[in-house]
């Protein structure tokens, strides 16, 4: 097969090239003999930059790991340090195949700058958190609409979304405020909803109402919204979702991680027409960002949820990572196709753990990792190839990421 | 740090190398500059030859895999095709970091010329399976007899169980006799145990005693048992099972992919005083053999069934898949330590998935896969070295295993 790229895009995909058809002057070719083509990854759940706190603080009440690690250290957190982090995020999400992620974090501009450089795609959300405390309201607005005026400088690869950061975190005026924000500039809507049944028993107890009536209530629920977890969702909220044409996030991993206390229902989200996409939420609560991990783990965990092995069969999972949030975020068919955006992978499936190779779409989500991954193109651009990451200097970037990480976590 | 091996056990560990005392000629060195050294890992339950069906009828109803799919390839397979597949199987432990394997399969001498042939140690059963049929039954003993008899040929890295596949497989009289086997000489028991709901309540209708009850009625409940799954085990299976010195495998990945109805209960297992290793099962519902994966697994579904993160912290994870199989399977201490077999592994982990590295034992388990295995020895002897396999050709080994799983899998 003969794939050709252009202006970032898939121009031409033929059985063969052509004999008599030289390409054009100055293109690169890439000898993909024995390689596999296909779409790459998008993440729908992040906080990237957490990858300097990997692995600090595992195990613990996750009380104890909020007051005594998490929020400590990210109060020393720098612009910088958000950028360092981010690079690392991206760093590995190039090497296991993602060319698209959905964060939600602070310093917006930061992970902005990181994506930029790193040549991937983002949806970033400037966090909004207010604890009920206009003071705190005020500081958070700023750093909103601060975002929101540069959102442009950075090009068609890196798009602004407005995140609130959930229900038990942000009143219901400023819910109703950024919803309305959302709609004024057409902006997707980012947020942590029905992670935990605490969160759900609270709503209940303060509004008399589950999370999606209150995010209802308040005019959220609608295409925009993409709701991260939605674990203890019930099925009124999943027909309201589903009605909507809102996304739900699913974030297996974490979800188990932190022991929230429930399976996210996939058929039951399916049914309602509910948009569902993967995500790895951030690394101190999974501890990586390798869709292949993740794609295995929601496969596995819905046969077990719904006690039937043909439930989410491979080539439905695959679809959460490719085709769906492809849809959601408008990057395209999410499949290899002319005219489709050139991101894409090059899969190498020589390995031991992927042979014989009987079924391509069943090796990919059960037998394969991030390792995998020979090649990555965003928008056209050569990521990685054969493994050698070409965007940028891998060493530094680790070198950044260790130093902000040791500062960070260093309590003098 | 320096590590001295002869005679396949470590024989030296020091801070750094004395100057004045060069390595006796003819010893290898291994430059493991940032590498860090560990012990490899052991797989607790395997059909190691099953990856010539991997992603092979996935996602498909139980029954109709087995009758459809599994059981007429099966059937077709000689005892090359057992030697093709568990060398396939090998070189992917290999790569992934494990040298040590409890198998239970069909052609025993051929899973023992293969764990011989590449340089690993190996628990081999010969599977027995009556299905109350005494033609049946004679074949099997016949197969059992003769690896009992010819178990010695292959040096001490190869080690025979007996292994009566299941109790809704073996008559009660065959159960205790095997029973008897294995105690004449001084054998392990391999055996699947309450892995679905349903072997529980049959047992219990048919027998009038749950699954383990039945083992110890015909003598099988003690320290030679080792039962894989233990899904539907009660407190008093549990109790049983500690108090005989009993070990149990559990396989999360393939427990979830093949919606068996529950999730092993580690910590009541670890209370009665149970001996718990992991293991992967056959590819055939798994998709691969990457210890680390499982260990994940176990880690985060053992936190979810307690509803507390808390539960089966990384370090306590580790020792499944090391201390613990090492003491149950009579492999030395399972750990680093002058004296102790030369079964260790070289792990890079200076990729962006485990960096900045807070907590080894955390990225091991929760960021790290397979690929961090940078060298894998066993006994000793240097398998894989910078990732590129020495003790065979990976490639003849790979070939070998594609044209035996096209063969069987065929239907002409």
């Amino acid at each position: 097969m003969d794939a050709h790229v252009a202006g970032g895009r898939f121009t031409r995909i033929a059985r063969a090239a052509p004999d008599d058809e030289p390409a054009p002057e100055g293109t690169r070719t890439i000898e993909a003999d024995g390689l596999h083509l296909a779409p790459s990854f998008s993440n729908g759940h992040t906080h990237a930059a957490m990858t300097l706190f990997r692995g600090w603080g595992d195990d613990l009440p996750l009380d104890t790991w909020l007051r005594e690690r998490i929020w400590p250290a990210e109060a020393r957190m720098t612009a910088d340090d958000v950028h360092d982090g981010t690079r690392l995020a991206i760093v590995e999400m190039i090497r296991s195949g993602t060319t698209h992620f959905n964060d939600m974090y602070w310093h917006a501009p930061a992970i902005a700058r990181a994506a930029d450089e790193l040549g991937v795609r983002a949806h970033i959300g400037a966090a909004f958190v207010d604890l009920g405390d206009d003071a705190v309201a005020e500081r958070w607005w700023h750093a909103v609409e601060e975002w929101l005026e540069q959102r442009d400088q950075w090009g068609p690869r890196i798009r602004a979304t407005v995140a609130p950061h959930a229900i038990y975190t942000v009143s219901p005026e400023n819910l109703g405020r950024l919803g309305r924000l959302a709609e004024r500039h057409d902006l997707l809507l980012h947020i942590h909803l029905s992670e935990t049944a605490r969160e759900v028993t609270d709503c209940v107890a303060t509004h008399g109402v589950r999370p999606t009536g209150l995010l209802e209530r308040h005019g959220l629920v609608n295409s925009r919204l993409v709701a991260a977890h939605g674990v203890h969702l019930d099925e009124r909220e999943f027909t309201l979702l589903g009605d909507a044409g809102a996304t739900v996030v699913t974030n297996p991993a974490a979800n188990l991680k932190l022991a929230v206390g429930g399976i996210f229902d996939y058929p039951a989200a399916a049914a309602a027409g509910v948009r569902v996409v993967l995500g790895t939420d951030g690394v101190a609560s999974n501890n990586n960002l390798d869709l292949f991990e993740e794609l295995k783990l929601v496969a596995l965990l819905q046969k077990h949820r719904a006690n039937d092995p043909t439930t989410l069969a491979a080539s439905a999972a695959l679809d959460l990572a490719t085709s769906t949030p492809a849809d959601v975020f408008g990057l395209g068919p999410g499949r290899i196709e002319e005219g489709a955006p050139a991101d894409f992978l090059l899969l190498d499936l020589s390995a031991p753990a992927t042979c014989p190779g009987h079924d391509l779409a069943s090796d990919l989500v059960y037998a394969a990792s991030g390792s995998t991954v020979h090649t990555t193109v965003c928008d056209g651009r050569v990521l990685m190839c054969d493994r050698e990451l070409e965007i940028a200097d891998e060493e530094e970037i680790l070198d950044a990421a260790r130093s902000s990480a040791r500062r960070l976590t260093t309590v003098v």
